[in-house]
């Protein structure tokens, strides 16, 4: 298998030099870090793992690196227009694109793009951080459940789980990727919203302040009720499964947390925008949901508008 | 009329100064701007107006101020645990105690301590602001509205109203205070909530943001269903009508929005937390307004941390 990762920050760097440890031939656009990890290579570090991988095939432009087998999508969503062009030069007749991203729609704008038959994603539970150039950390977890895009899985599915597996990443593949799309979405809608929207703060202040704990459950309720509508069924005590299991991860910061404090812009489409008006378009009730996108989408405009 | 003026703010400064002005006999509980006031006087500009007044009656307690026929309560809501102390000694057996303090609960606390039949309540509407230390600026409206607290107006309410509008401040007398301190609410909780919580914005960039103005009305009706389940008739009519009004003061900074840049606590328990408590238990549904609430508790407690 001839792989791609696109996109080399946290997550594309912990997945693609997994794989890259376990002997798969992986090939990364890498953008700024690109001079130090030619330079020095990539480090992993967490939980029981400590990897340096001193050379990597690493690229400046996907012309270099040609054809693959599978092309893993790891860009921020709020990069997506760039992928068309971006992608292109990578995908020959039987190209598998899987999509690393948060969030709902990502599947649908490369399916529109490159057909739908190539696409399918990846959603990964994993705490990730790169601590500088070429240097990444993992704090939790890992595990990917893989999909195909609106398909049953198919032996190419089965085939890059088996590749991940044997890299060390615990990885399930579903039938139903939708639903674990929203079941993502259940964690992901209040925990990464709320860490910005109330002021910078991580899972143990938001479990541990009542008002807020009670506007995670709220909302935790309403995004499994408009999965519901969607079709997808969703039980309502997975929202006390994730708190559950939320308390034990300590004082985590959500991606978008650390987006924001960086000053990157913030996935607010595919985390916020697109479940809400599918919410809405499926007739439900979401007005927490709809509160919590428009200030983070006017916090995010007035960060651009201040800088 | 022997006046008081506590807490010399914006609010006080300004209603207090227009008092002095057409001669009422006013004396004001100063903290930081006295020795200025002392030395150069208050100024008080706006649209129509200039006001120098060299010498007032300013004072840093009000033992030295002693009792008098009306008290008015300027202070920030987040200081009403001063209260009790700094206005016994303004207090006699006839003593009227009017608030113009924002928000729901002002009545309730001072009635507990002060006894309810000296309580009564200004709602202020008016865009006004400190320059600087004896200097306020005031950029929008004026009126007031004046209630008796759980009482149809008396002798007195009139008297004081005929006060204010002896020194040009547009005075009404209202015959259900709880009524009008709901209408105002449907503009407070959006407008001065959604300007932190979004970031920083004035209503100009709320009425222009197509998700902010959304999340406004919404909020707006939430309201009004509220006050209409605590048994206040409001009409959902009043959502246009003030958005309709808060378009013509262009890019105003809501109080709350000053306070927080200021680094002052935000009025939370007032504005968001006392309506929230009192929809709750009257069985309305306020998704909107929990959420707000939950936000700005954490951005303040955040603040506050931080600090």
């Amino acid at each position: 298998l001839r792989i791609a990762v696109v996109g080399s920050g946290a997550i594309g760097c912990y997945y693609g030099g997994k794989l890259v440890a376990s002997g798969c031939d992986v090939h990364f656009l890498m953008r700024g870090d690109l001079p130090e990890v030619r330079r020095a290579g990539l480090r992993i570090s967490g939980p029981g793992e400590d990897i340096h991988l001193p050379n990597i095939h690493c690229y400046g432009s996907t012309k270099e690196i040609g054809p693959c087998d599978v092309v893993l999508v790891a860009v921020k969503t709020t990069s997506n227009h760039d992928l068309p062009e971006l992608l292109a030069p990578l995908v020959n007749a039987r190209t598998m694109i899987v999509t690393l991203q948060n969030g709902l729609g990502n599947e649908e704008f490369l399916a529109e793009h490159f057909g739908a038959e190539r696409i399918a994603a990846a959603l990964c539970f994993i705490g990730v951080r790169r601590a500088e150039p070429g240097t990444i950390i993992r704090d939790e977890h890992g595990q990917i459940i893989l999909g195909e895009y609106r398909r049953k899985p198919e032996d190419r599915t089965h085939l890059v789980a088996a590749a991940f597996r044997e890299a060390g990443v615990n990885c399930r593949v579903t039938e139903n990727l939708s639903l674990e799309r929203w079941r993502k979405l259940v964690w992901n809608i209040p925990f990464n919203g709320l860490s910005v929207a109330a002021g910078g703060v991580d899972t143990a202040t938001i479990l541990a302040d009542p008002a807020l704990f009670k506007a995670t459950e709220a909302l935790m309720h309403e995004v499994i009720a408009a999965a519901n509508k969607c079709g997808l069924p969703l039980e309502d005590s997975i929202a006390n499964e994730q708190l559950r299991l939320t308390k034990t991860i300590g004082a985590y910061k959500p991606s978008t947390l650390l987006d924001f404090e960086a000053g990157n812009p913030l996935e607010l489409e595919a985390i916020w925008g697109e479940p809400l008006r599918r919410a809405k378009a499926a007739g439900a009730e979401v007005p927490r949901l709809e509160e919590l996108y428009s200030m983070l989408k006017s916090l995010d405009e007035q960060r651009v508008l201040n800088h």
